[in-house]
């Protein structure tokens, strides 16, 4: 008895991906899975609770490979680092030239691209695989971004493709619910099916990294307009819960308005208080926000609004800084009950503060989204990968965290035109933002008065205003460049590279 | 004939600083500077352009060798990266054990930690020294800042001591009134000499990484201050250089500000415009900046005025982003002579908005030092290093690109309580910020509205407001990650680390 694929790491991540890839193979071949794991009794454990999946346990390695059916396919679901180092290794010793291994963690994407090199050594196939969509994604349908090279995504294809989310084509919506877009039709699976291989070697890590990075600026900019609602408007959290259930039947609707509604409207059972002012507020994060950030910095491409919404986590837990708060003047602003009452003490039309906040925060998504897709291009143009952008947004329509009706948008911008440079190229794009840069501004412009701290929503409108300007301050900034240490400058005038004699006549030279 | 110290590298650089050590070593005590340089016609050419100097013109790495007295001390001045490795590499062969190598260079001080590493092998000494002032401070004084072991540093300061820059204790200012701190009175050397051993290994260049950090957030403030005053009062680039002169006369003096008045006073020859007019309006980057920020994101510091200013610069040069800029509506806002007679169309007092814009200024600085100098606090802790922040901030009195009046404020600070947890702890920065908050209130809200990018202006007001608040919206992030992730999250009242079951009944488990 042989299986098709085997999942090494039982965690819930690999738990969950290994009943789904169950439940499919079983469904199409009455093919099996099999299971490793260091700790062989979580594994077993595994095959134990979930005796219809007939998992196939493996004991060692060398035992994973004698159970699997060649060319072998194994997909790790270990944490990121060392763990997955010494998985690969275990791996390389036991399988043969033409088995695939694949990387289903969150990996960074320079370190798929090394071990790919590393494992290519042995004539093995490495596949670095982003996978979206936490645990119940996992198990129901992940958004899958697939790296490596074409012969192995050849081979992962039928493995990976039935167990993907699934979202409807065109214009049409997920279907499903529960937003994970269980399709109606199975028939459909080449079109919908929500996975693609974006590129060779780390491209399915890249896109991962960045889809997560956009979603840190996404529920940080949720978090910005939760904040100015309650202290603009003194809703409370199940008013403002009710905003954005509203919010999520138009050009919003997503996955994260959707649970924000939940987790707003939740009630902490020990102390029957809105359960989203009892948590702790400091939010954690697990680095692949920084990763966008710090690629972002060596593609020389502007991700400033996931620059902030990253800072915005990071300052949340820093005691150190937070401690001083008290000290400092400014107006009383809060996201605490405490102050309902005294935050509505401005006269203020609650429809139009609530319009207006969701304009501003639909605008400031979309820039997100800009300088994500931008710094996809980048990444593609410096890898030599063949990403298209508009199967990303594809991809993403269901099965992953970021999934929304507003990816169908930039799926459609990028079928308009292949080649478009940038999705503020495109008209749908340019309109929308013309029609909610108002609202961004007076959102912007209201929330330094009132001392609600929106760092996305700025960064986001000065993105916007930095793209429109036609003379750039930054011309100022090369003078003092070159001023105080001969960077040199261009001139808009003529073509060539100069410098001005700042410590001598200030006469110009042409270099 | 033998020479105290070796420079290796003549670029512009290397030779000022070599001539500056050829000066000052004479003047003591007739000691001899060696010169090196891959291409030996250059430092041969150096030594006959300034025979002043006697420098000893070294053919090979071991000719240089047997031109120093033991224990040698020899400053590479070569790019970083390969060639600053390939020098090390030549000196490694001919020095001996006790010697010392000085990158002199603007190296990653993660780099400079694995140098030190490797390089101690050999028994040799490695020190990463961060100068700045660029040209004419390696010339006249630059400030420095040393890392290494203190064997190291006993052997390197009668060197580098007499010529760093010099700046007056206390509250007396710097002297010299081209900025550079030339003293009156060298016997106080050792109270006011810009150079300080900042702690072992990479300290020295991670202190110069932050220095340029804040460099970049201080020149875009006054950028976006520029632009404001263009803007919003259809000022000159003339009538806003004598305003910069006039800030300059107050706590905003430094050398930026006074650099910038002379940029903005400056006229083309060619067209008669304004030199701030004809330069081409994209701004170059040499990496330090994007080295803190990506250093930050490590070390878990949020540094988001700095993250906005290199992402600005970016910006500025990303034609893909800014050839969309006229699809893209809001408020007609300009830096450029075409529109300054329209700009003035809404009535405003001059004085007024010139000293909001001045206090905004002020606000935002001080805001990007808090950020700046928490880098080094957390950068210290993580690697052990016993970097005083008040002694970096007195060693950036004089020499440096930041160099200001304002950095006596910080030395104050930590002097009257060297266990400082931040800035923000610190009185004169708390009524500081609190006298200029609101104006950076009304800057940021006028910007916005005006639709003049002002991003390192918005960054500081909401790392403010975000540090003033008392309940972060992070803890709907929070929230949100607990909801799709089961990241967990922490209460406000009781200790201990919970997980709601959102997918069942809702219940909150202790972990």
């Amino acid at each position: 008895m042989t299986a098709e694929v085997g999942v090494i790491g039982t965690g819930v991540m690999g738990s969950n991906l290994a009943r789904n890839l169950a439940r499919n193979l079983a469904a199409r071949s009455g093919a099996r899975v099999a299971v490793y794991d260091r700790d062989v009794d979580r594994a077993q454990a595994l095959a134990v609770e979930h005796p219809d999946a007939e998992f196939l346990v493996a004991s060692s390695p060398a035992d994973l490979a004698s159970k699997l059916s060649g060319p072998r396919v194994a997909i790790l679901m270990v944490n990121a680092g060392a763990a997955t180092d010494s998985a690969i290794s275990d791996l390389v010793e036991v399988f043969e030239p033409g088995d695939v291994i694949v990387d289903g963690g969150n990996s960074l994407f320079t370190d798929t691209i090394a071990r790919g090199e590393a494992v290519r050594q042995a004539g093995i196939e490495f596949v670095g695989v982003g996978i979206s969509g936490g645990e119940v994604g996992a198990l129901e349908g992940p958004s899958m971004m697939v790296g490596g090279t074409e012969s192995a995504w050849s081979r992962l294809r039928p493995i990976l493709e039935p167990i993907a989310a699934r979202a409807a084509t065109g214009d049409a919506r997920a279907e499903s619910s529960d937003g994970n877009g269980a399709p109606a039709d199975r028939a459909q699976i080449d079109q919908e099916s929500c996975i693609a291989h974006v590129g060779t070697d780390g491209a399915g890590h890249f896109v991962k990294m960045i889809h997560n990075g956009i979603e840190y600026a996404d529920m940080q900019l949720i978090a910005e307009a939760f904040a100015l609602l309650r202290s603009r408007l003194g809703l409370t959290p199940s008013e403002i819960a009710e905003v954005f259930r509203e919010w999520n039947r138009g050009e919003l609707e997503s996955y994260l308005i959707e649970i924000t509604a939940e987790v707003l409207d939740h009630t902490d059972a020990a102390t029957g208080k809105p359960f989203v002012d009892v948590i702790a507020d400091s939010a954690g994060a697990k680095g692949t926000g920084g990763w966008t950030v710090k690629t972002g910095l060596d593609l020389g491409v502007p991700v400033a609004t996931i620059a902030e919404a990253v800072s915005a986590r990071s300052l949340s837990s820093v005691s150190v800084l937070r401690s001083s708060g008290t000290a400092l003047d400014g107006p009383s602003s809060t996201t605490s009950a405490d102050d309902d009452a005294a935050a509505t003490s401005a006269p203020v039309d609650r429809d139009t503060v609530i319009e207006t906040v969701r304009q501003a925060l639909f605008t400031g998504k979309i820039l997100a989204y800009v300088q994500g897709f931008h710094e996809i291009a980048a990444g593609a143009q410096e890898y030599g990968w063949k990403t298209e952008l508009g199967e990303v947004a594809r991809i993403w329509r269901a099965g992953c965290i970021i999934r929304a009706r507003f990816l169908d948008r930039i799926t459609e911008a990028f079928d308009a035109d292949p080649n478009l440079s940038s999705l503020l190229a495109d008209p749908y794009f340019q309109d929308s933002l013309n029609a909610g840069q108002q609202a961004l501004r007076d959102t912007v412009a209201d929330a330094a008065s009132a001392g609600v701290p929106i760092p996305a929503l700025a960064s986001a409108l000065s993105y916007f205003d930095g793209i429109r300007t036609s003379r750039s301050s930054a011309a100022l900034v090369q003078g003092q460049r070159d001023f105080f240490g001969s960077h040199t400058y261009g001139r808009a005038d003529r073509a060539g590279t100069f410098h001005t004699l700042w410590s001598g006549d200030r006469s110009e030279v042409q270099l």
